[in-house]
């Protein structure tokens, strides 16, 4: 178990629910000594590996990080979605890796998310989500945190207004860590646009406020990573989203008019994703036998 | 115009046909001197921007390189869609790329390219395909050719079997290309499969040759970028195709049993999409008034 330096674990509620864990079938994992080498930077920093997965139904993007340089190749996964819990598992194991952490940028209400899944089939994984979420699980992050796994680490920067407990992961700023710096920024900034915010304490004055301090504030070349996005582009970059973004781009009262009349319909899973992902989206697990 | 050094221009009959050039609206370019920041890769090897872009109808990715050390930034453009092409032409007009080629890695059956669509928005932009697939176009490439785009350049490897001509496309092997290599399979090697081969002089004997001499050889740690994924990978590596490919780690017999046994439905698509891509995607162009 890798421990984070200032990510303190806590006993969650939901941590104490009854697991019963499904271990997943587990072929033989690629040589480890050849790990190295999957890491989809170029040049020499190749400590990371690096893959986006999609869920088509949502068009959720799921992130999966990992150290491989460490010999634990300790991973993360950003935003997995129940649907998709297997296929992101199989890979992990493929590649050899080790998941220690599932984690949320927030409560979703458009899919269910896999945390509690992959809880149940790798017993030792830590669900991970904002505080401010008011969500359960094993650990609960606030604005400044570190996510440490292996020598990489994310951090942790409130960004609230989809939900009032959004927050974006950010590739740590150090020598160490990969060049350029990545945020995975949730439903607070979707490429060219935004998330909604109409539903769960949304606040289209705090998202504003949100992207313009923590996100537009990052180096340029900083990639951005979404939760979503629905007419296939994978990657922007900060630069990109200060130019041409269609909403935040505008001034704040032009933004909250945009935002104020989108007259979006009521979000079909809503009711049943949002009650599924304040407890990592498993409420009933089955008893233990 | 940015002069390939090896791709001989030859005067193609789709170059002969009437165009009716539709500009696409252009806004302001980001700042040139900034445009380096846009590489996806890490470390020092900023030379290449590269942007995958999915198509999610027909789940095919197109894929977007280009030069941005180069003061002209030019840009190319792997398996475009017809559908997709004014999302595609407004980002590179938005990153100010300058497209020299729109390509194709093969002819293909379920979506109609974006290439025909795109000489006539972008006049000057050419065409390129195999000359093995017997299909129009601006340049007709062969197997070993190099494609050159500002100091970068793609070679051409033959990889015949989903379709008779069907090429991969391959970034350079020097110091001066980006590293790790990156390939784009078209549909030879799909994520863990591969292209059928009951269509378009497709073999399951020669696509099983052409992956094993042209694909499984290059270097372990090559990014595989196929024109398709239906699962929602975005890359894979030789490696781990090697590993894990479901039919392709098979033995030759094996897998020709299993593409013999797929028993897939006609394609939807193939007797429109064949005969338009055959010449670029638009088989009768609007006359010039």
């Amino acid at each position: 178990m890798v421990l984070p330096l200032r990510l303190i674990p806590r006993v969650a509620a939901a941590a104490r629910l009854p697991r019963a864990p499904l271990p997943i079938s587990r072929r033989a994992p690629l040589v480890p000594a050849l790990a190295m080498a999957y890491s989809t930077g170029s040049g020499a920093d190749r400590r990371l590996l690096f893959r986006q997965l999609f869920e088509k139904e949502s068009s959720t993007y799921t992130y999966l990080l990992a150290d491989v340089a460490d010999p634990n190749k300790p991973a993360v996964l950003i935003d997995p979605v129940d649907r998709t819990v297997d296929r992101d598992l199989n890979l992990i194991n493929e590649l050899g890796l080790k998941l220690v952490y599932a984690m949320n940028t927030h409560v979703h209400a458009d899919h269910v998310t896999g945390t509690g899944l992959i809880k149940t089939k790798l017993p030792g994984v830590k669900s991970v989500i904002s505080r401010a979420s008011g969500a359960k699980a094993d650990h609960f992050v606030d604005h400044g945190d570190k996510i440490h796994f292996g020598n990489l680490f994310l951090e942790v920067r409130a960004t609230p207004g989809h939900t009032a407990g959004c927050v974006t992961y950010i590739t740590g700023d150090a020598d160490s860590q990969p060049s350029p710096r990545m945020a995975f920024t949730g439903d607070a900034l979707i490429i060219r646009a935004c998330g909604r915010t109409d539903f769960q304490g949304g606040s289209a004055d705090l998202l504003y406020q949100s992207v313009h301090s923590q996100i537009f504030t990052l180096p340029k070349d900083t990639l951005l990573y979404p939760a979503h996005d629905y007419k296939g582009f994978t990657v922007s970059t900060v630069e990109e989203e200060v130019a041409y973004n269609a909403r935040l781009t505008k001034d704040k009262e032009t933004f909250k008019t945009i935002m104020d009349n989108l007259n979006l319909p009521y979000p079909k899973m809503i009711d049943a994703a949002v009650p599924a992902n304040m407890v990592c989206g498993i409420q009933d697990p089955p008893p233990k036998i």
